[in-house]
């Protein structure tokens, strides 16, 4: 039977020592998370501290204890407060993913995604579904985290009622102190045993082997302080055990659609010109009416375009912008990630760029370039990438349960075709700027990609985010059935 | 007198063409500007579009007809809404800032400062003092993108009052564009004339020669088309024969403080281990019970930390933030900008990273560096950083008169004081990791340094926001003189 572990209720906390001991202790503990912080940047292991518990419980001083002999140079602070108006309009992970440390770096956060979770749980604002909803995506974010090298250190404060009383009482007193206390934190020592239910559930559901809860006993600062410090010096010290050992893969767990082989694919479909004006105009035409109507219920459109160089990817994105109102989309071209970029998780760069609710977002090239140049390049380890599709697909679907439309497309051409257009371009002086010499690099090792590529898309072509392949001999035929495709998925959904 | 020419109250539009002139000069400007978007991104000059005018007059459907011939990888649209409560506890410029383009690309921008302004102008809710400071405020913004190669077109759609009507009364018929009218949209209307003057005002007080407005008859979608590629195509051209001209360089306008040389400093100060340990605790304490004041009266702070390699800046921050609240403070390290900030506004990456109300920001290393090392290693031009000293005491300028509190700090040593140092870091493991070969490169030139930082000092110590020495061949005392400044700056304003 679920839930009969409480890790709140049931509580030992270990006894809290004697000052001289307790000042010893605490001493030491500084000095080597002072050391250890050496070997964190040179290791480049990004540590996440997640501190969470009850109102007034101190976890703004707890963060303010430990960070106490780390450089600044290493660390970052975060206080997460309820989602803006644009954050409520992103998925729920969103503004927790975009605060991922640096590689290298700590992330310090006074309370995060459990906070948000158990507040409008506690409030009866969720329902059992989108609860575990949310729980699976927070069980797959962390999991994700630690598969990448991060450390994930989870905190929770704790109280007892009478003692969030008193320290309620205390703060209101001053003048200097009042605004400390939330409207929440008296909220919560009202309901104090229904809060204690949910956080206990919450705790058991998100307590995992690579993510664990530590309990702090939080009735004294300088104890509590003592506690957080030695589990996160330990659990450092096991980060840097571990970080030569494999990482397990994970097995897909969503349901995937056959896909054929690129080699299996008939390229010589054509549309004619007049035929293709025509089209194009009314399909253009009706893609802008249903723009409308995806602002006005507001459904977040995710379309993906990856191909062959030169495949007509640009010309392509273009036929489907050119309808759009320009308020209400945005093209990320995504070239090779910038320092600050890849010193994070790989998602991150595009948790960061999703649309809100309502608009659309265009990426020319994806988060695929994981399991295409960054595997075959080496940017990546094995195991990286082989993890890299279970990952994506993770990623989609928190995309999916948000509500988002995913269109991914395959721009195909033959290896000829490439030639054709590689030397056009390289004859063209308007069109040079778009061929470089790792084009003509990368088309030497075709038959790689081409591997890499039928992979990829056996292995995403989940039943929410099938991979759509556009012949694009002739790119007017590509575009056609781009804007077809796209207009038929919103269609589904409007 | 002030006030005598209307630029909407009197303008004077061109005739529309006629149908087919219309529909070729269309078709030639849309072309030039796809062929002058590759010399933009060859010439690597940022362009600035931001269009502004009534509701409804198709702000967003001008922007689409310019992008429609744009390559997406080279630009952006954004919508500015009404500031956000985040973006409310920023200086006014703060989120406009944010938005500039990189070099080589376009920014469209629905709206933005204008906007901002005029609305809260027209509502009654801006005395002339405020607004005279934003015109002030806009105009030096303005000013400092031009001089820094930047292309700014401004373009005001102008309907007339039956026009608006007419499209109001004609978007709330349909259920698909409904939602395109806002309540201001409706309230203009209703005070065209109020808004009219507003209007008519704000555009000849942000009339400038080198940011000019553009009234577009904003009648016919195609002919306000026409009107914006024409002039957005031409002002490009300018912008590309006007590239290789020096700018004019602009005297400092704000008032001085006279410094002393740092050859004038006497070093010899000390502090005695006993007193300064009383003195930090003391100190601290009371820096401690001014943070909290801060927060509570919203009050932002700055603090830039610049000094020699090895002078002890890290561990004069480091007194100072033990003493904060954790999540009421950040520290940025600045190291060399990287690629998207080295492709904006070098003041860019400090207007990204600026507190809220209430927050303390500490920067190690800051915008100074452009008259430091950016001037001694040749990465801007001499006109660029002999620019910047004004442009830097404009930017703090923002920050004073959002009522924020600076600090400047150069922390001061000898050169036998940083060898001493130096060598020891090179012989102690564990602080290794602070010395590079770049150190050892720097105090090669310690002259150069010694000449840029004292002109630095005397052209940048306004009387908003003076340098402060702190003399630091005895970090203790130059940590114990800095918490004294910053608690005495902070007791001024509290």
């Amino acid at each position: 039977m679920k839930g009969e572990s409480y890790m709140l209720k049931n509580v030992n906390f270990t006894e809290k020592p004697e000052e001289d001991e307790l000042k010893a202790r605490l001493k030491a503990a500084r000095e080597k998370l002072a050391a250890l912080q050496m070997q964190i940047k040179e290791h480049k292991i990004p540590v996440l501290v997640l501190v969470e518990g009850w109102g007034t419980a101190g976890k703004g001083s707890l963060i303010g204890q430990m960070i106490q002999n780390i450089d600044p140079r290493f660390f970052k602070v975060a206080t997460m407060d309820s989602p803006t108006e644009e954050e409520s309009r992103k998925p729920f992970l969103c503004r927790h993913f975009a605060k991922i440390p640096e590689a290298g770096k700590f992330m310090f956060l006074d309370s995060g995604w459990m906070d948000e979770v158990v507040r409008t749980r506690v409030h009866g604002e969720m329902d059992q579904k989108i609860y575990e909803q949310r729980i699976d995506s927070i069980r797959r974010f962390e999991r994700q985290l630690t598969d990448n090298g991060y450390l994930v250190m989870k905190f929770f404060c704790h109280i007892s009622e009478k003692e969030q009383k008193k320290r309620i009482e205390g703060l209101l007193d001053d003048i200097d102190t009042r605004w400390r206390v939330s409207e929440n934190d008296k909220w919560q020592n009202k309901h104090y045993e229904k809060c204690l239910s949910v956080f206990d559930r919450y705790l058991e559901d998100t307590n995992t082997p690579s993510a664990p809860w530590y309990i702090i006993d939080a009735r004294s600062r300088k104890w509590a302080a003592l506690q957080a410090l030695e589990t996160l010096t330990q659990g450092i010290e096991i980060a840097l055990q571990n970080q030569s050992l494999a990482v397990p893969l994970l097995q897909n767990v969503f349901p995937l659609v056959k896909m054929p082989k690129l080699s299996e694919i008939a390229l010589d479909l054509a549309i004619e010109e007049s035929e293709y004006k025509e089209e194009l105009d009314k399909l253009q035409n009706q893609l802008k009416e249903l723009h409308n109507r995806l602002y006005r219920k507001k459904v977040p459109v995710v379309i993906v375009y990856e191909g062959w160089d030169a495949a007509g990817k640009g010309g392509n994105i273009k036929r489907i912008t050119e309808a759009l109102d320009p308020r209400g989309f945005e093209v990320h071209p995504i070239a090779s990630p910038e320092p600050h970029e890849k010193a994070r998780h790989y998602l991150w760069r595009f948790w960061t760029r999703l649309p809100k609710t309502g608009h659309i977002a265009i990426f020319d090239r994806s988060w695929y370039g994981r399991v295409m140049v960054e595997r075959l390049e080496g940017f990546c380890s094995e195991n990286d990438w082989k993890r890299a599709y279970n990952e994506m697909n993770e990623f989609e679907k928190e995309l999916h349960d948000w509500g988002a439309v995913i269109i991914k497309f395959w721009v195909q051409i033959d290896k000829d075709t490439q030639l054709e257009r590689f030397t056009d371009r390289q004859n063209t002086p308007e069109k040079r700027w778009k061929i470089t010499d790792e084009d003509w690099r990368n088309r030497e090792k075709w038959d790689a990609y081409e591997m890499a590529v039928n992979e990829m898309i056996q292995k995403t072509s989940t039943s929410y985010a099938p991979w759509h392949i556009l012949e694009s001999v002739d790119k007017k035929y590509a575009r056609i059935k781009a804007l077809k495709i796209v207009i038929e998925e919103l269609q589904k959904v409007l």
